[in-house]
């Protein structure tokens, strides 16, 4: 009880007082601040309280936050026995009364009015009444790895429910009787926590964002109870080794580039326990320096989730919900507690993305600033997002340029969440998906479709390979489409560099499929006589037998025309396969590839045309499908795509160049541009050494050099004969400018 | 030449000049002012120089406008001999060299900057010369209705070329010497007026938008040229009879409501050669008090285009673009000059969401008036807009309640771009299409997609009854698909009234089948215990024979649950039939009627669930489509749709409810009432009366009675009996609420 009996227990009637609680307390481990101990400091509470009269953004967020507990206040309080499953009644009521407590401390710190303490006080009390009465959830899975909860049907939810429910009890502390503590100490936050960590060993060290809340909560009420020991494991693990624990957690969730190894989505979502247990770390024991832990991973965290974003939205590789962006409540949390601690201005211009700020002392932080005027521009920069702990597990690579990005996922499997879409790539442009990734195959919390969870489509056909924009052998996922074996490997990413109007990356695969290696470089090609950067993809195909292989491309847009004859199905449809996903694509039609150039083009509703162009290989042709069959339920979204398909290929290698070009604008019904400029693209091979040409209807030309061979030594020359002209160049890759352009070529804007 | 010789020529290179101009000049006949008398005044370009000297819209839109020339000062003057057809090459240099005049002719009139002048006169004295050495257009369609022009493959594209350039040649005349004068005169324009007219007779004289275009190409010629003569045609025709002309065209395009026959879409597009013909008839001879003809009808068809239309767009009936809406240029000036003839400050708001202004005396009031902040309210109504000219052939019935629209088409076919959908109806909610309509089958200009002309679909699958949500018997489009039949006939609009929360509007078809006739009545219902208003549709069918009948509802959004079972067809796709647009639909599913009631539910973009609960039918099954079979070259996008269908019968009340409810936001994981509130719906007929009761969960019942007989006579008495109380009521419908509601039902917000 040492934390506890150093806190100064004093009311928040009067702001003066709060100012006087401000006053540093007894010892560097003892909160800085009154008895709001946990994330907020007593400093902050009195400033708020200033905030709060003052017009600006953290007043109205105040007005409207008071508003909607007023709206409650004169309800019956519900604290129903558990019963639902996620989605359901008492799971929703239970959900929300935790938030309620924690609006109505919040809002009870501000104003000082008892009313709202209140009612934190008699919810709590119902609950510290029924929570020694309860038996594990009766919807819990007894055969699943999701550990069950008593309120909820999963522990999850119940150290969510903690997090917010300790916070609240927190603010409300001062106006409690000693009695009311102890009811509602001893019959619910005590035993709450005990089951969350003793209770539920498995969850609770584990490596994984169930085991970030569930430390996060009994951490969080350790301070509050006073229960040092329940930090220590909190931070530790169980046995306090460190095997487990929150520090555990932050060393191998996170790579050293912040990079959450389950994507952006899960990122968002793991974020919010980890920023807000950090921040009461920071209050509570400063000395821990918990936001400098190495090397500052919080911060960086926070900041790779909002680079793993365009326009808003988050890439939705793995399972991901494509509606969740930067303005989801976890990262609202994340940007105020990384701007408190930083104090980078460039995150306050995310905040105002936003559009909301917290009532907590980071968040009037937040909306002083930019009240202010402070925020700076963010920065969305091409980089790589190195995976795995050590950074050694491959990574996510993101190109920008103007208002493009392309996204080349040579990340590790991402565990349960991951797809099998080694190699993927996104891409983005004038503010639309254009090569999309379906996400997650769920809607969210619609108790129609599957009871809001994961639809069985999910691992059925969103998890495959062939949902992606990456290879397929033998209409197979990758490993075989098995977690296991998935995990065990990684792809292996040869270098990421900008040079000269180049961005350009590579990545190797090798275990996928057993005897196949495949090799892709992806770049994106500036030009002062381009208007739009060209993206190209060079994928390298080697296989110990002859195999059909797919390449898939998910366009987003309406299919405008293709230079191939196509040999559409126009009075029957059929799936195009089996299994791996396959079975849930309609084969609309088909074509022979045109030689020696293959192109598509679409036009998104962004009012640009795209055209794929791919160098035709011996036997390809081009197949076009759409999502819905064997969806009995319409449970996948009706999506397009087309397949790039060699039918047996030993050794193969797919080069295209997608093309932003024109526009379309139906209302002022002008349109230009609707051919592709691309005229040739050859590529040639010698040894280690890919040669690709690529010639524009304008003149411009070019040559890109690659050595991509395993054996490939830092600084190697390589060499290769085009066109009867050798090329030597150092390095990984050169590009190489043709015809007219030379000497100029390299003059694209910084 | 009598007009000519009564214009004062004063140069425009010092404002004071112009503003000396802008005294009255000689007779009532006269232009008010100087010489840029054909749609300015010269008070106006005073105006308009100070103005630009000033911050704000008016000198942002100059400036903007002027930096468009300037990028065109420098370069060649191209004035190609004819060769492509619409969207092609030499279409688009004449098209642009059209606007680039008339914005030279502008710029020059603000500035008084010769070089503006010099352009127009330089690239006019190119016309004169080609011109007169011009045969009729090689890509004229000579099987076609459609009539050749010279410098376009169709003349209307000529009418639209010489609108703007008589504009800019009446700007520059100051800066012409006697000889350029004759020379553009005698070369360009006085042939291609007189090949508008007096060698284009059939378009001249018709009544149609072409002939709009037609004679206020001839008649602003006229004014310009002084020849009266001309004037007289283009307001009365070729022979001056007033059976041509358009004047005639103002008393029989327009219905008394000021709605176009063929569609907000037309009207748009017709509206800038009404509005700016009218400008110049006001400019040169107010006498002719132009803007107050026919009880000011241009003013109301100006308002009329704006009230088709939702969240901006116009209401995409019978051959529409969707992305077109009210910031279209041609509604940009109909406002302007609306405007300015009016002073009704509510067209300032719809000015404002057009985000443009004007470079004329108009443009400039109504940028003046947005600066000074006097925008009001614009107000979107409830109401009926007749069809015909004598306002007796339908009509189109327009229901708003909160965010909500309701389009019922009762109207005449419109012409050659109307579609067969008699008492079709649409549905916008909180900001989307619901219920839609395809609209036209039409890549505006994408060359690729049939030359970016109306698709051959557009005929067979978009005008087809069963692209719409209305009945169709037997398989078989409205009037068997011919417009020769449908022009014969309109629907009988019987009544469209408002009252105690309920808007409500009936309609009846007799000829579209033979045997065949069908009653329509649709309402929308409000009440302060919905969240959201009611649409009720009730669609009585009588046939002189057992037909197959289907009620096909284009859904927008993601299927999420019916409440009877579907039978899938999951592993092979046939088409729904084989004509009549039929043959382009997939099949996707379909199940037996869920009995009493048959419940559909869909989740729009817009977060929010609607469901359209059915009283079943003896019989009934519901189809699920979707738009893709019979469409090789991928021409249709994959829309979805439902159909009620009843395989054989003669007589059906199908009494449908649609419900929009709850709410599904992704992003804060919140979904609410994801289920219907429709507990029952009901239908008794006796005699003429039907009577409709309705059910829902929350306790409210009412009973709709309605009398839509053919019979009716005003005011009679009409009786029902339902559920052992015999209820009375007078007029043609009467809600009657049930229940514990009884005596506040119509408590309903105003």
């Amino acid at each position: 009880m040492m934390l506890k009996n150093q806190r100064i227990m004093c009311g928040l009637g009067l702001a003066a007082l709060a100012l006087a609680c401000a006053a540093p307390a007894h010892s560097a481990q003892a909160p800085a601040s009154g008895h709001s101990g946990l994330v907020l400091t007593g400093q902050d509470v009195a400033s708020m309280r200033a905030e709060i009269a003052r017009p600006g953004r953290f007043q109205r967020e105040f007005q409207e936050r008071k508003a909607q507990v007023d709206r409650q206040l004169g309800l019956p309080i519900l604290v129903p026995v558990p019963r639902d499953a996620g989605g359901g009644y008492t799971h929703e009521i239970h959900k929300n009364n935790a938030q309620l407590m924690y609006d109505a401390g919040v809002v009870y710190q501000l104003t000082g009015e008892k009313r709202y303490a209140h009612l934190v006080r008699d919810m709590l009390a119902k609950y510290a009444d029924l929570y020694p009465t309860l038996p594990l959830h009766p919807q819990r899975r007894p055969d699943s790895v999701i550990s069950a909860g008593r309120l909820f049907w999963q522990n999850l939810n119940e150290s969510v429910w903690l997090v917010y429910a300790i916070q609240a009890y927190d603010a409300v502390l001062p106006v409690l009787a000693e009695g009311e503590r102890r009811h509602i100490e001893k019959g619910i936050l005590r035993p709450v926590a005990l089951f969350l960590s003793e209770g539920s060993p498995h969850t609770f060290n584990t490596i994984h964002n169930h085991a970030t809340w569930a430390t996060s909560a009994v951490g969080m009420t350790g301070y509050v109870l006073g229960e040092r020991e329940w930090v220590e494991r909190a931070l530790y693990g169980l046995d306090k080794s460190g095997k487990g624990g929150f520090l555990r957690q932050l060393d191998e969730l996170f790579s050293p580039d912040g990079y959450y190894t389950e994507g952006p989505y899960y990122q968002r979502y793991a974020l919010l326990p980890f920023v807000t247990f950090a921040k009461a770390i920071a209050v509570n024991e400063p000395g821990r320096k918990i936001f400098s832990y190495r090397d500052g991973i919080l911060l960086k965290a926070v900041d790779t989730t909002i680079q793993l974003s365009y326009n808003q939205r988050f890439f939705p590789i793995n399972d991901a919900i494509k509606d969740k962006g930067i303005d989801t409540i976890e990262l609202v949390h994340g940007v105020a507690i990384a701007y408190s601690a930083s104090g980078d201005p460039r995150l306050l211009d995310i905040a105002r993305r936003q559009e909301r700020v917290l009532l907590t002392g980071d968040g009037m932080r937040v909306a002083q600033a930019l009240d202010a005027g402070r925020a700076q521009p963010y920065r969305f920069d091409s980089r790589v997002f190195r995976d795995g702990a050590g950074g050694k597990e491959g990574g996510l690579v993101v190109m920008r340029e103007q208002d493009q990005a392309l996204v080349f996922k040579a990340t590790a499997q991402g565990m349960g969440h991951g797809h099998f879409d080694k190699l993927n790539w996104l891409f983005y442009d004038n503010g639309a998906e254009v090569v999309s990734d379906y996400g997650a195959a769920r809607f969210l919390n619609v108790e129609a479709k599957f009871g809001g969870r994961y639809l069985p489509e999910n691992k059925t056909y969103a998890n495959q390979t062939i949902a992606h924009n990456t290879l397929v052998v033998g209409e197979t996922s990758h490993y075989g489409g098995k977690l296991g074996v998935a995990e065990k490997h990684h792809p292996e990413l040869l270098y990421f560099a900008e040079r000269d109007g180049l961005k350009i990356s590579a990545a190797r695969v090798e275990h996928a499929y057993p005897g196949v290696a495949f090799v892709r470089t992806m770049a994106q090609l500036r030009h002062e006589k381009l208007a739009h950067p060209l993206v190209l993809d060079v994928l390298t195909v080697q296989s110990d037998q002859p195999q059909q292989l797919d390449l898939p491309l998910q366009y987003k847009g309406h299919l405008i025309k293709t230079n191939f004859e196509l040999d559409s199905a126009t009075t029957a449809l059929a799936p195009l396969g089996k299994h791996h996903g396959y079975q849930y694509l309609w084969l609309k039609a088909s074509g022979a590839a045109a030689a020696p150039l293959n192109q598509v083009t679409w036009l998104n509703d962004n009012g640009r045309f795209y055209t794929l162009s791919t160098a035709s290989l011996p036997g390809m042709k081009t197949l076009f499908t759409q999502i819905g069959a064997n969806d009995p339920n319409f449970n996948l979204r009706n999506e397009n795509a087309f397949i790039l398909r060699l039918p047996a290929a030993r050794e193969a290698v797919f080069v295209s160049v997608l093309e932003p070009h024109g526009g379309h604008d139906p209302v002022s019904e002008v349109t230009r541009d609707g051919n592709s400029q691309v005229k040739q693209i050859r590529h040639l091979r010698s040894g280690d050494v890919d040669a690709v040409h690529l010639a524009l209807a304008n003149g411009l030309e070019w040559l890109l050099l690659l050595n991509n061979s395993a054996g490939y030594k830092e600084g190697q020359a390589s060499r290769i004969r085009v066109d009867g002209r050798e090329h030597v160049f150092q390095g990984r890759f050169q590009l190489v400018p043709l015809g007219g352009q030379v000497g100029s070529a390299m003059k694209g804007k910084p």
